[in-house]
């Protein structure tokens, strides 16, 4: 569906555990990070969804590690729109490391649309109007 | 195939984020604690094994949250052995709430067996057999 | 002033780095659920005082790292109350690893006392009223 | 003693906690990437460093919390040189919000200069001498 939108960062080195490479939980942190930057390539943060009281809960995340990334590594997280349901859209995630593009790590988070108190939005509403654009 | 290895614990504040409820990453750490009291369990604990020279890392990982978890929620980790293969296993999770065992989390791990310099270990090696004790 | 309250935990994995020792500001952490665990010891928990409209943002926080934690050591962390202000509470901490004893860390974390606003209450509130009553 | 190095990050919503804002933790991590940047402005990165055998792990942390950060805020980590000791040397940090340089957090990390297995390097090694020659 939408282009692909990729945002590039360091390894810190407490992303690291004792087998010198990066604890696994940390790539879901950078998942995030390819969302927020999405949102932001697009012009509308997701901090302004939630101020309009659209908020995207993870209902589902899957992650394959392919290589392991290390501290001082530069890496990019390229993400874009997977599937889209009625209550529900799929961000899809994949890492490279810089320079010489070594695929790290591919996956993907499910995130429901719900309100601000938590009430699953089904059908329309006005973040899930927006995202259908970024595909046109 | 195993038995199910519980253990509780305690949500923290700073597992928490702003949308009120655990981030999603954190619920690995709760599957990694998971999998390290299941092999304290049965007698012997993942830092030995690693001491042997035989380590698990993550290759795949997988988490369907289904309720929020929030701060000073007592939660329990259950954890048992999935498929087995050549060169890798699964680890089982899920996670429900105390005291009215309402489920939040289930997910799984796959885990390559590495030697110290990170080479796939494919066959017999001692960690891969004494799992397969833990079934019989 | 208050009595020491002491709480145990193990060392996660994913809480190490690849020095093999526990990442520096994992401490800050065990801290929060030596503070947690002290208002639980005494009969309220820090969530019932935030339901209430009274919060303790970290103002200030101290670390001393004298020996380093490891995977799968238990620890425990002992908090007390220490100088208390006008709008403001330190916790005091230490960390000793079991069961040897060995001192791990010690430290001090100092408080705002504020509203749901973020406004600080200074002289009077039932939280400060409350943590007087510990000491005496 | 040295120049002070800026490096400009963005906060994760992962970062934030319940309260809204930043959790107190985050900061220490924060400060990390300020050292890690400080040593690549001066053309030799920590990895390095620890590949020839010193390293660097932080004895004591300080952090004073002025205004809090919030989830996509800019942020702006200032780290130079402090004290250097026999055995030990402490990086200064200050952290500003963009583009207002609202004043977010300031603090300081010691270091002691180790090598492989944790003895303290007392007097001279080639990082000490290397931080010397920064603030010429």
């Amino acid at each position: 569906m939408s282009s692909e939108i990729p945002f590039t960062l360091r390894v810190r080195y407490g992303d690291t555990d004792q087998m010198g490479v990066v604890y696994y939980a940390n790539y879901l942190y950078w998942f995030e990070v390819g969302r927020t930057e999405f949102c932001r390539a697009f012009g509308k943060s997701y901090a302004d969804w939630e101020a309009e009281g659209v908020f995207l809960p993870v209902v589902e995340s899957h992650c394959r590690y392919r290589h392991p990334a290390r501290y001082e590594d530069q890496i990019t997280v390229y993400t874009k729109i997977g599937e889209m349901k009625s209550s529900s859209v799929v961000f899809e995630c994949r890492i490279e490391r810089e320079p010489d593009r070594k695929p790290i790590a591919s996956g993907w988070t499910r995130h429901a649309f719900v309100d601000r108190k938590g009430k699953i939005l089904r059908g329309d509403n006005p973040l899930r109007r927006w995202i259908e654009t970024l595909g046109e």
